[in-house]
């Protein structure tokens, strides 16, 4: 594989591009914004325009919004060469995969549902960098449809940007644990940073606060729509966490020192042994 | 000021021994654990051991678990010279300050209700370092008892422990405010952890689950006591936060994509505005 084409060149498509050039694959790329476009070639990150590229590409990256991804992955597959992997990099699977796998129109290429874990609190190719995905997972969902010898393409290609694993899963389990591990954490972010208290905290913040409400600063149309696809999975993560967050009130309430001593001790021994895994 | 003493050589502690001693002064220490003085005074942290030289010190710096701290001040009071000035390391206000500010007791010393804003998830001696505090806040609670001159002291000398600032609030302002900043960090960090989807996560974190996370590795003991010497504080809080989790839900449920963008944009400028406060 030397020839890869990315589609959309905000922070996780410019990335990408910006990544795979460092690799040494010729890349070209698109993006609804051409001075974006332009940049990304005077910079020599893309050796040219996707459009007249198509043909010449091994391996397409999709790095759009979520509700845009399946039509221009439709749109696009028709001018690609037969047998070209063709991977989108949106945070849920399922609504991806299953419209696209399997289908008629996506049989003269090799689909796979991927997403990079990584991200930033910024956005757009201004803030993408060569480095966004040093140390990260790169998660690939598989499926009866799926192309073996493409995915073992696609795990030795991703460590070549940066990522220090490829994770191979299904869409189902992807939406399921990310609902917590990302989803989430955006939705307590988005809702500690509401409280009225915010505006006395000046000289009070700590470590902890910071941590608490960093992905706050997200963008609101993108994180709408995944959260919307993955709603179930999402409303079981939010659940969960307010049925816990209500036993440590209720200790609270009863001034029960016992239960409280023994949730806190609960939390840090999952901790501790959450530590044990490697990212 | 010249010569400090440190009752309690845990992590902040110990790290304020190693702080002061390396700001120049001659530093006395204490701790139930006889060995740590030891190994404080043999790596030169310590010039030696407090109970040789309760009447030399200046300033006494007191650093246990929330509910020996009236204690051991109230017994080592009579042991120092009229004038020292007496500064506890607490994570809660009102319960030190009501019960030792302006008791007669105290009337040899002067008092300040004091909370170095900084911490690790290690605990002891062992992880405590000179550059703890670097960057911090340090805060500092005024009442009616107040000894302006002593606050003017300990304004001067914590900058040189490495706190980027001095914070002068009262005790009730310190409390409702750290509930927010603190305390709820850790209530949300310990209630995150516990989701089952954790035992799956192993290959999809990414940031944004590490710092939901972190401080989850708590001292339960030393925490529960907070929690319930800032209970209203800290209830207040975890209750503002599972309003604003439900409407999270309640969007997610009725499939309000307005509501929802709404919600998070709210939350996305709040955020924004925080930033431009400096800590």
């Amino acid at each position: 594989m030397k020839t890869v084409g990315v589609i959309g060149l905000g922070l996780i498509g410019g990335s990408m591009a910006k990544a795979v050039s460092r690799a040494g694959y010729s890349v070209y790329g698109y993006d609804t914004d051409a001075s974006v476009v332009k940049e990304a070639v005077s910079e020599g990150v893309l050796a040219g325009e996707l459009q007249d590229h198509y043909g010449d590409i091994e391996l397409l990256l999709v790095a759009l919004y979520p509700m845009d991804v399946v039509d221009i992955i439709l749109d696009t597959v028709p001018k690609l060469s037969k047998g070209c992997i063709v991977i989108d990099c949106t945070g849920v699977k399922k609504i991806i995969c299953s419209a696209l796998s399997g289908r008629e129109e996506m049989a003269g290429v090799r689909f796979i549902g991927g997403h990079p874990m990584a991200g930033r609190e910024v956005s757009g190719y201004v803030s993408s960098t060569a480095d966004l995905f040093e140390g990260a997972s790169m998660i690939l969902c598989r499926d009866e449809y799926t192309d073996e010898k493409a995915l073992e393409e696609a795990c030795d290609f991703f460590p070549k940007l940066g990522f220090a694993q490829v994770k191979i899963t299904t869409a189902e389990e992807h939406d399921s644990v990310i609902a917590y591990t990302s989803q989430l954490a955006h939705v307590v972010s988005s809702s500690y940073i509401k409280s009225p208290t915010l505006e006395k905290r000046y000289g009070f913040s700590a470590g902890s606060f910071k941590d608490m409400t960093r992905v706050a600063k997200l963008n609101e149309e993108m994180w709408a729509d995944l959260f919307l696809a993955n709603k179930d999975a999402l409303l079981f993560e939010i659940n969960r966490l307010s049925e816990h967050l209500e036993e440590y009130a209720d200790c609270l309430v009863s001034e029960d020192r016992d239960k409280l001593v023994e949730l806190l001790r609960n939390g840090r021994i999952r901790k501790e042994q959450d530590l044990w895994i490697s990212d």
